[in-house]
């Protein structure tokens, strides 16, 4: 058994690790998207703290588990109370715990960051492993500047707080220039992207991400100006979409 | 070869992909970070524009890329008028080009994302291939609050410059709740820590992540009062690490 840092770790306890174990974006092979080393780390955990259970044991499952799914220990993270007793008392004992959300990095855009956050208090090491990240990948896919950025979360549901959200975003880009990415619930995909070709400046890029790392993976990026009904209508479907807004870049032209 | 989709590309030409190939973060295996997925398709490529051409195939070589090194096609990012003429030739021949960074994700925190924005110009098809982003490893390692956040990238290197930011960082946080991240290069680590001790409100949490994915990996995350000049020396070596500024989070006390 590995054990933790001893920084604020009761004496004489050995508490296990927590890992962060990332799961799949969509239904692809695991060895698509996750590294040998992150599958083989999941597949020797047995106690977890998941997003939704039912969806962790389907990854565990996916990813071949070598035991029975039935025989882990798989905690909701909600109740918090209940998920953070739950793994302090399997770390105590010496156990390693798993972390893992419904899709993709856990403790990103998710609750999982009060688990972690537990950790540290205890002293308890926190390894996180490889995976995909739709965030990530799509920031890095649209073009847009990467060297300063803003992750939003979901924007507000009621329309008139969205626009000012918006509306925020855009001047944020104005002044800082940094890149400013949100997501939003499949079924209001539509609504989103028809409020932003109505309150984005025509010349700021916009750039949808849509199913990243999946059979229909699509990444569409330009000026909003330039922004055509066909290309709402690409991002119409009911998939998980990353929505960016950012300065165009001025490309040099080719020497040539 | 697969061509990409048709927006933009001029008619009768069959352009290639692009694809964002991520590389290792330390000296790890590939295998340990590196999805076989990303890994084969990195390896059936024989285009590629790099931040740093030698770094380039000194990864090509780690993950096995079956032809001699030396016939690859490798151009560096920089100049980038010269990178842009390159692979857009490559392209429009019907090759798929990839790009590489030093470390990491291209088109995060590097200059890849020119290149990524002029093949949405051209029509081309942009493909992010998964692998790990020290950025958000650290985000979610750090148990910060990752359903906000910011990536501020390099602070400036003037201590009144970066003084500045840093209290810009902390009133973001302040005022927003976004996490704050950024990096350094390793030399001034021990400058940014002691900046970060004497500048951030004691209530704040100061995280920082070095050598992610490393031999050296280490995460630590408290209250910046209760950071100790033990937890500074930590982090004093010259490894790659990333700083983070966020708001303590108030977890639920156990129910027991």
């Amino acid at each position: 058994m590995v054990t933790a840092e001893p920084t604020g770790r009761p004496e004489g306890t050995l508490y296990g690790r927590l890992y962060l174990v990332p799961t799949l974006l969509s239904a692809t092979a695991p060895e698509a998207v996750l590294p040998v080393g992150t599958i083989e780390t999941a597949r020797r955990l047995r106690h977890f703290v998941a997003e939704t259970p039912k969806a962790a044991r389907a990854f565990l499952k996916a990813i071949a588990h070598p035991d029975p799914i039935a025989t882990l220990e798989i905690t909701p993270i909600d109740p918090l109370p209940f998920a953070l007793a739950d793994a302090e008392t399997w770390l105590a004992a010496g156990h390693d715990v798993g972390v893992v959300s419904d899709a993709g990095m856990p403790a990103i855009a998710d609750p999982g960051s009060a688990l972690v956050a537990r950790a540290h208090q205890l002293g308890v090491r926190v390894v996180p492993l490889t995976g995909p990240s739709s965030i990530l990948l799509a920031l890095a896919a649209s073009g847009l500047d990467g060297q300063r950025f803003e992750f939003l979360g979901y924007l507000p549901a009621k329309p008139a707080e969205r626009d000012r959200a918006i509306r925020d975003a855009v001047a944020r880009v104005r002044t800082t220039g940094a890149t400013q990415l949100f997501i939003e619930t499949p079924y209001r995909h539509v609504q989103m992207l028809a409020s932003l070709c109505e309150l984005l400046p025509g010349d700021l890029v916009l750039a949808a991400a849509q199913d990243i790392t999946g059979e229909a993976e699509a990444v569409l990026a330009k000026p909003r100006a330039a922004w055509t009904a066909d290309d709402r209508a690409r991002f119409a479907e009911k998939r998980p979409t990353i929505f960016l807004i950012g300065r165009a870049q001025n490309l040099p032209t080719a020497p040539r």
